[in-house]
């Protein structure tokens, strides 16, 4: 166990929105609420998945809802607490410890403001090494892990308990609820014992994400291509550099949809080449070439600082590097891509690997 | 404690569907599964309010959803008793009796073949001595009774349990559930005490079907004029007699609204009358009068059985007979007519009460 204090906020913070792949809420956000959290309680307690208990009960705590909505109504924190207390006394069992259902944006933080604030540890994990859309979109879920009981809970003081016949309808039903709940709302979601999360969970999210941060900061201090240090520390590869020229963005269904158009610079000078997102980026391509598809992770980063924007932060103009990262062998199986594969969000394509992909693509 | 048999269910089913003001779903149904679950367990015991115990556990049955899903989506029974399983686990408490929440078709018919199914007593009383289309539209209500815990139950295995901070937002998230669940689920809500109960229930409601029913078929074989009889019995009021010639009837939000008109024929010859419903008939009117408005009782009655008709069941050319019936005094309190008065409903009057407006029209 060690402890997470501002610093590493700050570097969990960078990392976590380049794992979110454009998606999962603004970071920003959810570095305030864990700063602040730490300010007023001290340091959170980081548990490696090792160090779990296999009875332990551990409860993942999400935002469910579109980024944009987000990003106006601010969580109090207190929406969190609530649907852990719900949770609780629905399962009649005390929780030993929260962890990120995502490796993305806001999710990645909220947990870590409300483990400080209800002096919980935070284990070193995540269900996706990434971000994703829907509620059943997690390594728990591929493993069998039921998604509920779930708790959804308000900043009015509502709050829901689902019991689902699987994760499709937990989705469903909540993503309704949400919507109505005012377009966010905090999850109590996918309770599980130690054991569960040992083989369901991707391990040591928090300390890649804090590495990412470290390695961006640290390079630009020391005069190296921050970019090329991340695609070192992450197995990725640099699929196209260019200048956003259109940009086409709309919330539909609690989702924000769209794409964005870049025109090549540098090697890809005369090139174009397109993203297609549904709050993370799914599918980068050119005219002529894939690039990279889901459930491999695309991240659009900014070609002077280094640092991950987020599908709500592209804007007419910017220079950006787009990069490709191998996602979790557990997303490469048979059910991972069907739960979370090109076909799953309407792409008419077998997925290849974006290693593959960019063998091709460099012949 | 008495006991209900068949008869006394094909009396309430005809009282229900005339108390149910064209609303509450086809009390077909209900009559169905009731009349199976006594063949299947027995006569259902039937008890007066004034026998619950001050610390019981009563809690209501109710489908929820617009009527023409219901006609379509036939309960099997499951739901309503997967709905109680897990309220009684949310309570912790063994649950006494159940009763219905309105008294109106479907609604007042479920509770009688769930009570036969768990053997448990069905309380002689409801929450509106009528029909309403939402949640919040009773007396508990309007006494303060908690809208929830309440327990939403498909038919696929699904379940939510809603805590909210009043009874618009229990309605509010459970109407955008039951659309996702497929539009109509069986409700376990309102969980009161006996104490409860006595204090905010209208009492005797089965009773008071039984014996429209039991009136309308005596009459009939009597030689009397059933309607009459009816209108003695419920010191309600003859409003119009025509023909239908306009019925205008749409699936909105999970409601059925719309309108119908009909011509005139004997006294009212020349004249037209106008029905606006949601659901439920909310107001009859003329070209120049208002002959009854919510929460007064507005009900279609064929002119020649006499037996009432719901909104689905109105067709062109129908010969029928508006009758108005003056609503328990609980809703005609200023919160009676805050919750379910006209302007609820986004009509801009006053409330008068029928017997008031009838006089007028008699000048």
């Amino acid at each position: 166990m060690r402890y997470l204090g501002i610093e590493e906020i700050e570097n969990i913070a960078i990392g976590a929105a380049l794992l979110g792949t454009g998606g999962g809420g603004d970071p920003y956000i959810g570095k305030i609420m864990a700063i602040q959290a730490i300010e007023e309680f001290g340091p959170i307690p980081l548990l490696d998945i090792t160090e779990l208990e296999d009875d332990d009960i551990v409860v993942p705590s999400a935002m469910m809802g579109a980024p944009t909505v987000m990003v106006e109504k601010i969580p109090s924190g207190e929406e969190a607490l609530a649907s852990f207390k719900a949770l609780e006394k629905v399962l009649n069992k005390k929780i030993k410890a929260t962890m990120p259902i995502e490796a993305g944006g806001v999710n990645s933080l909220l947990p870590l403001a409300l483990a400080a604030r209800i002096g919980l540890p935070v284990v070193d994990g995540d269900g996706m090494g990434r971000a994703f859309p829907e509620l059943q979109m997690v390594t728990f879920y591929l493993e069998g892990v039921s998604t509920t009981p779930l708790v959804l809970a308000d900043e009015k003081g509502n709050n829901l308990v689902l019991n689902t016949i699987d994760g499709l309808w937990a989705e469903k039903i909540a993503r309704s609820a949400t919507m109505v709940m005012g377009g966010s709302v905090m999850n109590a979601i996918y309770p599980m014992t130690g054991r569960q999360v040992k083989q369901s969970a991707i391990y040591r999210t928090l300390t890649l994400e804090e590495k990412i941060g470290r390695t961006i900061r640290e390079a630009k201090s020391n005069g190296l291509n921050a970019i090329d240090e991340v695609l070192t520390l992450l197995n990725g590869f640099k699929l196209f550099t260019g200048k956003i020229v259109d940009i086409d963005r709309q919330t539909d269904g609690g989702f924000v949809k769209g794409q964005a158009k870049i025109s090549g610079l540098d090697s890809n000078k005369g090139e174009n080449a397109y993203i297609n997102f549904q709050n993370e980026h799914l599918i980068a391509k050119t005219d002529s070439n894939i690039l990279c598809m889901t459930p491999d992770l695309i991240t659009v980063l900014d070609s002077e600082t280094a640092l991950p924007i987020t599908t709500e932060g592209m804007r007419y103009g910017s220079r950006v590097t787009l990069i490709g990262i191998p996602c979790d062998e557990k997303w490469r199986t048979p059910k991972g891509i069907e739960v979370a594969g090109p076909r799953y969000f309407g792409y008419d394509y077998d997925f290849i690997p974006v290693e593959k992909l960019n063998e091709r693509n460099d012949q």
